[in-house]
């Protein structure tokens, strides 16, 4: 298999820390060859660096490797993000990805970056998923986002929108088109066969039959009529705060949630150390872990890499599923 | 302390046995004396029929507690909810919410009813939480909803409403009169001095800067800013996926959330078997188990007494919390 390729994020937050921590572990973790995209200059620990990604393997156990070319030498403050860490972050972001749409990579793992910070460099995208999939001249729309912990799986119909404006983005095809590529993606990312999906209510008590709200019965019971027509097997509109007890998560493989706090808040409330955020819907395969850059804890060595290490997991599960496909 | 009152709910749900698994566990469980109020005839195990609530606490050693004054023979079959069932569940809220709200019982705990079955009654309030309001001459506003686990304590700004409805909703004043009985009720019910009241935003990030919605700048902070003003310690708006997390729920006390689903799905993620629907702003103490009827499995003899013995221990707490005041 590939090695799969790790962009650095912004170099002033956690990802370089939490990077080298997963290369450290990468025994005891079980982790597969990667190699992380940017200067080499902003790693403390042994590095290897490289001009090839053929070099990974050979390289992954003697230092982290990285692939420098094009980029300037960098040595910004922790903590401290700057117009040269973003810019860091955006050329290893899209480098990482170029390399893995070319199939030099098996899988993209994004580390964190900030936003804020990439818009000064006139970065136009929601985030980096919209960014990826605009990259391969994607729909942004075509792109799913999906949560994964030990506990739970989440994916999600609409993202970032005001609370008040999700009940008019919801429609029938939105949710059938995403529902779709999530069952497709559990299959062909985790060699789920038929998988079980879940589909929330939108409204307290899922509408209690109209009283709260109609869009279960408008929108979401014929998408889901849809989906079970296509062959898949989803099931609902489920009560949405019955979805996530322990004994709900046994009946489901992902829970597709319509906004994005009904997804994110069971999953970071249960799996907040471990969460992995994965794009779903694109021909290539990226993970990235489910935090920010943390700018407040950066260069004090106390960053978790649960998060990383299971994002580097996921991915070359994933990468090994489509090989043996 | 006076004794605890306690409702049948409807006797064709799982309230009945929970009740009586409660009482079977009183000594292990260290729960205060409290007596049921409706037909003997529904009770299969060891009971104990009062007259007068003078006679809870010497009874309660030797069988459940009952007061049936006024209530015809019941045999109802588990599992199917009747017009009679229903007509007991309602006139067993009636006299049990008569007796604490004239004294003779220190708090109320309710067994589930069905909404649906005593709309055919008559019934007309969105719940039992505002049907007691009523019985006092309070509006429904002034009741608030807390749901209390071990994890986590969750009160609501807004409750029954369609998703998409909550933004106009939510007003300045509202969040300040419910935070404010939030506070309040911390203090006088559980002994927290001075609680940490975290308000949660209500857009995807708290808005991102107005990014994704402006509740949080127009209306959340300004009724923070004013909460401060009056010497409760809240803060806040907090990016809603942010505040479940195992880390965030060591910062406060009690996090108040903006709708229904947002504060549920967290607290049944975390504390299905043991949570507790609490109603605060009210002057008598009312706990409830947090689940319905579950009519499903009525009669079987598997329901969890965990919430109502939950239930239980808050209202018998708060009771003396009151008294120690």
């Amino acid at each position: 298999m590939r090695p799969l390729a790790v962009s650095t994020g912004d170099p002033a937050g956690i990802g370089p820390e939490i990077i080298a921590k997963a290369w450290d572990m990468r025994v005891t973790a079980g982790l597969t060859p990667f190699c992380v995209v940017g200067p080499a200059s902003i790693w403390n620990g042994p590095v290897a660096v490289i001009n090839d990604l053929a070099e990974v393997d050979d390289a992954f156990n003697h230092g982290l490797p990285v692939l420098n070319e094009g980029f300037d030498d960098h040595k910004g403050a922790p903590g401290k993000p700057s117009e040269a860490s973003a810019r860091i972050a955006y050329q290893s972001l899209t480098t990482t990805a170029e390399l893995v749409i070319a199939g030099k990579a098996s899988a993209l793992v994004t580390a964190p970056v900030s936003k804020s910070q990439l818009v000064k460099l006139g970065f136009a995208h929601p985030g980096q998923t919209e960014y990826i999939a605009s990259l391969m001249g994607f729909p942004p729309n075509d792109a799913v986002m999906m949560l994964a912990g030990p506990s739970l799986k989440v994916a999600l119909a609409t993202i970032h929108l005001p609370l008040s404006s999700i009940s008019q983005a919801l429609t029938r095809d939105l949710i059938i088109n995403r529902a779709r590529i999530t069952a497709e993606a559990l299959t062909r990312d985790f060699g789920i066969q038929n998988p079980r999906i879940a589909i929330a209510g939108l409204n307290p008590h899922a509408g209690e039959n109209g009283a709260f709200g109609d869009e279960e019965r408008t929108v979401i019971a014929p998408a889901i009529a849809a989906l079970k027509a296509m062959g898949i097997n989803a099931f609902g509109p489920v009560v949405p705060d019955a979805l996530f007890t322990p004994r709900a998560r046994m009946t489901y493989d992902v829970a597709f949630c319509m906004y994005h706090d009904q997804g994110l808040i069971p999953i970071k409330a249960l799996d907040f150390d471990d969460g992995v955020n994965m794009t779903l819907g694109l021909p290539i395969i990226r993970t990235s872990p489910d935090h920010g850059t943390a700018f407040d804890i950066a260069g004090q060595n106390i960053a978790h890499p649960g998060a990383m290490i299971a994002a580097l997991r996921m991915a070359a599960e994933a990468a090994q599923h489509r090989a043996n496909a």
